[in-house]
């Protein structure tokens, strides 16, 4: 497989179902792993207080992409591992995941999480407060059971930078004048971080520097696309698609790139728009489609894709030091899979 | 010092001047200690993000009893354990506490911890939320330091253990048929779980099965005659003395023991009193004096208190097993410091 020169126009030209059916393909080299992670999942979340049970039912339900769970068992099985501690370990990050967004569902008060009700609105603030802390709890748990106190050093080291980034979108929150750097420390401490931890814990436990490295490089690169495109999506999708309402994220009083790169740009009037609806947090003096066509005419959709592109190159990059194999392909075609998605 | 015999008259009848003048001697032998251990509370809980670092400092300069690190410290120091470990777990212990309190204060919306605005009045719920997420990881990842797999195992587990007490505790909020079984339950895992789990650390490290097992026995009665006397106070002090107002567990829709005990005694119309606040959560149509009034012809008073010394005594029992030492002296005093505790 030829990875470097050409990859931005194959990404860019990638049709989504040829992308979907190719990612099926990669999966399954994970798939009775990824199904025992499933199965880790709902037996450590199963509790005699019913809420636990039935709260952790409504999530692991609800479908959910099982990125991370999926990026460390391809990177594991890359690396040639086959015991069962990375089945621990990608249940452990997808159980982290799904703590951070039951706390940020009720802190943005979210309606929707992949189609579904949010735990806090089906139940209520209190008890979704207490079914996070039982989650990271249970995670750390878990993580324990394989006696490698670096690993759960490093989870604890996830959880710590994605808290301290949702603080920090907090302090900015309505601000409109959050910074192109300001908006990269955030995506790196809330995505990018578990991203390189789930993409290099395997290598943690075969104890190679350089390949530890070279995957959290992959893990972050990733980590940084995933988020650039999260935060396109918002943008160009329809509520349909991506299970929640879109312009989310302008409604809740937050600026992402788009929006920061366009910002400048524009005329006051046209800017007073976008401060407009960060103020109201609604679309009560501002229609969704004034601020779509803004962002369309502005061109920064393509920008912040082009941007999305580099870094799925430099993941891509990342992985050359490894041997050709299915797992080195699978996680090759990871980036182009996360540009392509439309949800 | 003669331990056994008379026990329920001396805790009775210590006045409270001499007990803390007692209280304050004991804690002497690990002064050092604790002064060490809040240094580093301090240290750990410094951020370069300033919500965590004005947060902390807030909670940490609020004063505090430091139960759990002190007990934590006389256990240690009654093994002979001289190494930083024990100081590590000590600020583990109270920020796993403080963490707690964080959480549960959102949960209740209660507006005072220990005299001073509570942190979600402060700043706000969302902030609170996610400063009680940090606080958790860092003790835990603080619990990773010394390599000690099996006591960070104990710590989730009373985390564990105080997150499934809670959630009883929401499901059974305004229930006017909370039964006593039920009420230890949850107080066991609120509370006395950790006070087992700080008193037993110290012999985790020094691997004997016996004191381990004596040492949870006391931390676990120790716990249960803290919280009953802490349900007591509710009824008994002043907001003055509480630092919060009296009367905060039935506003907030709670049955303790002392009206777990009434209810059944009372004829209905007395009944309707209590269950009318419940129904409210507020004084809006009884007056608290004539909550209080039921408690104090009811003579729950006494009897929760009876039940209180009968843990303290059992406490003090368990650490029969082990040398006579000015540290199991003041381990043996602490029950007799929890039960005259005004706040």
């Amino acid at each position: 497989m030829n990875r470097n020169p050409s990859l931005a126009p194959s990404l860019a030209l990638a049709p989504e179902r040829a992308t979907a059916d190719r990612g099926a393909h990669f999966l399954n080299l994970v798939a009775d792993r990824l199904a025992a992670t499933e199965e880790l999942i709902r037996k450590q979340t199963t509790s005699e207080i019913a809420f636990i049970d039935d709260a952790s039912e409504h999530i692991f339900n609800g479908g959910g992409k099982r990125v991370r769970p999926a990026l460390l068992l391809l990177s594991s099985r890359m690396l040639g591992n086959e015991g069962a501690e990375d089945i621990t370990y990608a249940a452990v990050v997808e159980l982290i995941h799904t703590a951070t967004l039951v706390h940020d569902d009720i802190i943005d008060d979210s309606k929707l999480r992949r189609g579904r009700t949010t735990v806090h609105n089906i139940w209520d603030n209190s008890q979704a407060v207490l079914l996070g802390d039982w989650l990271y709890t249970t995670s750390m748990k878990m993580a324990l059971s394989h006696d490698r106190l670096d690993v759960v050093r490093q989870l604890c080291d996830a959880i710590l930078r994605m808290t301290e980034g949702e603080l920090l979108v907090l302090q900015r929150l309505g601000a409109i004048d959050v910074s192109r750097d300001e908006y990269f420390d955030i995506i790196e401490r809330k995505t990018a971080h578990l991203f390189a931890t789930a993409c290099s814990i395997p290598a943690i436990a075969s104890s190679s520097g350089a390949d530890l490295a070279a995957l959290e490089q992959y893990g972050r690169s990733l980590g940084l696309c995933f988020q650039l495109v999260d935060d396109l999506l918002d943008f160009t999708e329809s509520e349909a698609a991506l299970g929640k309402p879109v312009l989310s994220d302008l409604r809740g009083g937050k600026l992402t790139l788009p929006l920061i790169m366009l910002m400048p740009r524009l005329d006051s009037s046209r800017r007073q728009r976008i401060e407009q609806v960060l103020e109201d947090r609604d679309f009560r003096r501002i229609e969704p489609e004034q601020i779509l066509e803004l962002v369309t005419c502005g061109g920064v959709v393509d920008e912040v894709r082009e941007l999305a592109q580099s870094y799925a190159l430099a993941a891509q990059t990342a992985l050359e030091r490894f041997p050709a194999s299915e797992a080195r392909d699978a996680l090759e075609f990871a980036p182009e899979f996360v540009l392509n998605r439309r949800s």
